[in-house]
């Protein structure tokens, strides 16, 4: 069955349907179905919000990879921004765009991954907009909250920070990489730090926090960008999965090279004050891996700092 | 000079310096550049949240409307939901999605426009995303507050209402009519009903409330959908725009057909109580005409719900 003998508004039903499965969130007065969605946030809480999209043939192909992850990856991306602000889920609205030729069945798909993440996450589906288009593509805007004046941003570092990072960086490059070259599917879909987020947003001694979906290089240099500063990395600390060279040396690639310039490992970039709690203590109240990989420098203000070989679009 | 030219960091700073010559809104805490925004509503305020897209060749085409027009069309539409459910605007997203060969000046009208309506309506640009595609879209997504649980909903129609609308009636239609004749181009760019909305959730003796996009028709089936009820409607009471029924004429179309099917007319329209102020007190207290055009009656629930005459994507 295609998207045109489903009709918009059967289809806007079929998702309504899906959605109202999953436990009913305190945070949602009205979800799905009316102009708009009204949610609430706790008194004494900042509002944070952020959109993202994923374009078919741009960030997904679906020979190689499954509308289900497809739907999970892009609730994941709008939830590690999230993350990168120390802020909890209130709920997203996906704005999807299609060909009426599309099967419903990839729809489904697409929906049961953004569900899954939704369930996972506590972050549920409020509301959207569908539209034809020539290509696929999913638009989610998420909204998050946090301790009011709590959030974490990118600038903030200082001379003398430590530069830390969550998790391991360069599994879902080489991942990408084996699919291509095996003209397989991409599986792996990495967790939204959002724990790690907000217990960073309540610690003192925070200087800059980022995720990184571009890559280390990239996103290293936009937590620097406009200020006089540079890292110093220690390439020997860069915390790469389990297996992760061997699996580079079957491919004939430098482990080095993708771990810093891979992307989409949703890993939380962070700097600290010197004084701050060490990388292992700092784990535990994370609740995950935590790797002390460089330190912030002074240096010349460069204008119009560049994102090294990260993605970009045009 | 066209968008890879200029790449997407470029365009990014582009868009984020023309964003910061609006003057500075106080609900925004922190503004484009981060990996989210952040916003602040006042305490006791239910937050808002509605996302809407404009697709080329679906929802505009380039040889009839100017690149500023797609973007004030494209917040009006979104603000316009905001006003359905009585909400104030605190900002809006912007997904711009785009081929790498699109003149940049056509970005440009697409922001100048955006930004105009920003500007009028107070709800500035806080963040957003680029991605390359096939067509241009824009994908907005608006946040907006009401005072805690005075939210205007679609639902909360009773039998014995009576139905009401702002404003007239088909004069986007007749102007798309228009233009489509003539190969000419689209201006005239619609008001969201914000402070009516405001005033509406105010008011004790509202029953349900939509916004006008798709055609009266279109929408009031909405408004009573999934209800036992009927509308009874005064054909002769519909506020028809001036001259609009000899600008009809000389297209050899029906004005009372156009004025409740055109759509994007995005005037409210809103059930009351039967002893609520007249029309002309609430046409004083909205600051807008208001017209009483029919009544809500008892019918047999018809399940599923159609929507005669509107726009439909698929």
């Amino acid at each position: 069955m295609r998207l045109d003998e489903i009709g918009e508004f059967g289809l806007i039903a079929r998702i309504a349907r899906a959605a109202a499965r999953l436990p009913r969130s305190r945070g949602v007065v009205l979800g799905i179905g009316d102009d708009a969605a009204v949610l609430r946030a706790r008194s004494g809480e900042d509002l944070v919000t952020t959109t993202d999209a994923l374009v078919e043939d741009v960030h997904f192909r679906w020979r190689s990879e499954s509308p289900r992850s497809v739907g999970r990856r892009a609730l994941v991306a709008n939830l590690s921004d999230l993350a990168a602000m120390g802020a909890r889920p209130l709920g997203f609205t996906l704005a999807l765009a299609a060909p009426a030729s599309l099967p419903v069945r990839i729809v489904d798909g697409l929906v049961a991954g953004l569900l899954r993440e939704a369930l996972a996450w506590g972050c549920p589906l409020v509301g959207g907009n569908l539209s034809a288009a020539r290509e696929t593509s999913l638009t989610l805007s998420v909204l998050g909250a946090v301790a009011r004046g709590r959030a974490l941003t990118r600038s903030g570092t200082r001379p003398g920070d430590r530069i830390l990072v969550t998790g391991t960086l360069g599994a879902a490059a080489l991942e990408r990489a084996r699919a291509e070259r095996r003209r397989g599917r991409v599986r792996r879909v990495p967790e939204p730090r959002l724990a790690a987020g907000r217990a960073l947003a309540r610690m003192p001694g925070v200087g800059g926090c980022i995720d990184i979906s571009d890559g280390l290089d990239a996103d290293l240099a936009r937590l620097l960008a406009g200020l006089p500063l540079r890292a110093e990395l220690a390439a020997e600390r860069l915390p790469l999965p389990r297996g992760f060279a061997a699996g580079c040396a079957g491919l004939g690639l430098d482990p080095q090279r993708l771990a810093r310039r891979g992307g989409e490992d949703y890993e939380l970039l962070f700097t600290l004050r010197p004084g701050a709690p060490s990388a292992s203590r700092l784990a535990r109240r994370l609740g995950v891996r935590v790797s002390e990989i460089g330190r912030v420098v002074r240096s010349a203000l460069r204008r119009g700092a560049s994102s090294p070989g990260g993605w970009r679009h045009f």
